[in-house]
């Protein structure tokens, strides 16, 4: 059975242009409809690449969420978090994740993608969430 | 009239299972659906118990809308906090709480339960709300 | 044509009176809510002013949306934030806003909309949002 | 009677253009200066609305002056304090201010002197001393 | 054959009013004799229930014979600890108890008594120790 | 009746030769011996001076006791602590004690008792403690 | 010949009733002053007794002129700084005194005083300066 | 004309097996080693893949070699540094780094060369360096 | 037309042997007075060498006035500020600076003049103020 | 006459085997018996080696009483302090200690009575005191 | 087959006068020569016995070699570290090593190789290398 | 005879152009050769000018190069370092230099020279080392 990815784009990353994957791809600016959705996740789904935005450096229950669900998941910024303000520095999810990535841009979630890939041995194929 | 006791739980308790408590329970992921439910416990409720979760180390909200309705309130977590890592020490609840219980898992919402019957003098009724 | 101002009032902002402007006002106790409210903000509005509440030192996400947004805005409190908790003295706002005002009560709104009407030479029409 | 406002200004404000208001106006360059005008002021002054330059993340004993002289104060900062060196943040002021303005410019001084207007319900008339 | 458990205060608990708990209780305000009691406890006792008085933020000896033997315990604490000054928020036993309770007055100890029975299973018999 | 003062001298402090004081003196190197003492002054007792020696920088138990017994205290110091290690400046008593004398010598114990005696308008007479 | 005192009050403290002590006494609120008269002292001053006010926490000006003039001083404050705000907790001062007397009120002055003279040995005359 | 890439291992990186790119590979347990490669790269190197291992959290000196040659780079850990000891927490090169990716293992280089290929939209070719 | 240098001496400084330069010198152990010198310079003088004795560590006005007048700046200090206590390794001029020197005693003087005589090409002429 | 050697064990250390060392060997629980100890070696000991269990990091006191006594002595841990919680990093006696060593078990003893003999050029003779 | 030790001594060791032991002894000022001979003792060598010098506190890679080659270490330092600047009493290897000695001199590396000859049973041959 | 100066640079200075001093001057961007070179200086050299580049901030072997040889010696930048990054403020050498100079570019190295032979009243001559 195909492997499942799923991609979670946290608070303002919609302002972004969207990206062409085909994969889950969830995004939203509540906090709480992300501990949900990674809640659903569980039992269907092998391996989640998230880019938290501004929850990164603030939300607990967010990094509860992806403990509780026990998914491994590679983290992504699109920027470079290091060459910004000090209170981006520290992110709340990175010492629990596999790897992180940052800086590369968009290319980013590429990379995340084919290293998950690399990991499952799977094929994938995507769906757009609300 | 019988007195009323509202048991709240945070973020991602509701991995755990449910607690087979008869008072008016209520859990939820969204921090604002929580603020939402404490404001309206003001004058119909006489004592709350909360497990904010996550939301523990994080929610200055939180805390304003326990101080805004005017309470009484004990703190429970099921695990030991102050085993766990360091940013798990401070809360934003426990210098406006009664009290603090944890690390007696599900004992310590019985034992608070107690407390506030002792408090009150009151007989329980329950009800789990969504 | 008319300027216009947005005025945002965060978490348990609504346990206070409401006050009686005429201008596009929405409070929430949502962080996503606001969040939201601030993205449909661009390309319609001129200024926004925000007593974020209990937000105001802890979520980076609602930094990132004004930033996001590129509006300009005016921070208020309606209390004197320097003679509260410690941690009620750093803002993830305030250096990124034209200007802050705290401890002048409703007075604090007034002044944020006479400053803001004075840069925009703008009449303003209200409206109040759930 | 009409109640008297005292507008101060610390040192280096003098490098700006002059204020063109009608109170009692008092800008020096030198600490003991300001301190010796606020003594004065005690048991003929209702209000005090200072600008206190460099002196505002410095001076214990311009706090002390106020203090001592218990004249209720609102502290004004034409720039934005919060956007400047992290030295700027912290004021010896602020918790002992009714309000702290800040960013606004010249308007900030117009809002606090209608503030303290509003609180005394005065007729303001003016002077401008050395 | 019946579990026992262990009671003990630290320093200064004496000047408050004696529990009439029926359990091997002690109570010194001198750090050397509780270490001694506790060393005598070993092989000899199921559960320490221990309020250590001032004793919580400063002594290391006392968590190392507390390690050293090896039983497991439960910390109370009369007062609410993190609503006094900042230094009694930090434990040398917290992050080695099984829980820890804060300021429920007596009704701690009736808790942390309860909470061991149910771990045990066991009656309880009591004695007062000098 | 004549007042009563107790002068306590902490840890190491009998190294130094004793004092000639004809007041209730007493010495000891024992953390507990000093906490016993102080709570049998409790109602006999209407001033302590203490010199609490190493246990100025440690005790938490100590201040608890001289907290518990609700009598006025003079912390005095024979050496100018503020120019030794830096762990000697901070000590756990000065914000609850009357007064705070260090550096003086010897001459500091007659100045704290000539202060006592000033407040409480008395004779004293002396004896010295094991 | 006749040992002089030098008994210097800093900023805000001519607020207080004059002491009535017949010595060199001399108050300023200016720090450059207080400078101006350590230096005039050199040569001809045997101790100097200072109560810096709020320069205290402050000056390192004031510090220089003292270790320049190579006179010592005893420090005093009327109040106990350690029971007020944390940043009254650390002076400039204080490591180069030979002791530091504070919480004593008016008193505080007359044991600096009795102290200086039993290191002098010698008569006071005084004379109260500008 | 074919564009080029350095890719430099730091100190205790030759304990790995090494990778099988055909690219510029340096590595050297020495620092000056390293800092001498950088400069040489000036003028003949498009962009730099920089493992520095312990180097990374230690050396100045690396970072302004890198600076001085003005050639874009991308910092790789083969570990996530975020799970491992505290001081490996920050780095002296990423703010400067166009991006970081760790705790990838092989495929961090791997995503590092395509990330830097789809950049400067060139083949590549390698030598394996001393 | 010839270039003009102002050299200014903090508080303490005139404890010291004068200088015997010919440019406009001026000392003060007072804050204001210094401020306004260097108010008067602008428009005037063409470089600032600068020694704030004890300001250096604690003046935010001094800094203020010159940035204010916008002439650019030495710093000297006579002694080896690095070598004695640690609140004297903080600068509140520093980062402004052009450049800083410390330890080399008159020498250092010496040396500003020649570096600000080679910026300015310009023959220096001196007047020694009150 | 034969040089003479005192050992000191602190609190919990007799949890551990007796060394079977022919000195004169001493170990307590409570603080005030070790420092009395101490006391009692000024005069006829020429060496101290101690290991302080948990007083190591918490005891003041102690510090003073072998200063007091003007004895040197050498730090011994059994086990390596380095490797556990940080708050065992620091002790209040090494920076007045000839050496220390931790972490070599038993031998440390070893070594520490093989230095001190080779220091003395002594015979040694022990008992085991109480 | 004989055991192996390799002594190792860092950067400014050769200053003293060489230690005349029989082993294999290796010093260096450069930490590139360091870790290069560390990695050469893998597979060949039973202890390491590591005086690291300035680089004690400053070299993460040195750290990352010792735990590379899994050869376990004895840290020791001629001079007690902890009597030393502060930057001084913290070290990169102190938590991985075994166990650690100063402050005993030349005594010190005699106490070590003791100390690992009992732990390998072992009788040493040694040789001096460049 | 003629006295000696020697001139070092550390690394990365190389890629500045030299400097057409003719004295002893030595550049090398490793730390071990600079530590070497120092060694070498121990009797044949009377003052070292040196800029330890990004050694400053990070090398404690080259402070105790530096202490061991006890030649007295000037750190000289030629960047204002206090106005960079704040890990540039701390340096491993100012505290034991004669004097610091920076931010004066090349002529820094002119003034140090000049200062240096002022102090050694002698004639330079000079040559260029690898």
């Amino acid at each position: 059975m195909a492997k499942t990815i799923l991609l979670i784009n946290g608070p303002n990353l919609n302002l972004l242009e969207k990206l062409g994957l085909e994969l889950h791809v969830f995004q939203s600016n509540w906090e709480g409809a992300i501990i949900d959705r990674i809640h659903q996740a569980r039992g269907n789904c092998d391996f989640i690449i998230i880019n938290p935005g501004g929850l990164t450096h603030t939300s607990v229950a967010l990094r509860d969420s992806l403990l509780g669900v026990e998914i491994p998941f590679v983290e992504v910024h699109a920027s470079n978090i290091h060459a910004r303000e000090a209170f981006r520095h520290h992110s709340y999810l990175s010492d629990k994740a596999v790897g992180v990535i940052c800086g590369l841009g968009v290319f980013g979630y590429t990379a995340a993608i084919d290293f998950v890939a690399s990991k499952l041995g799977a094929s994938q194929t995507g769906r757009t969430e609300g």
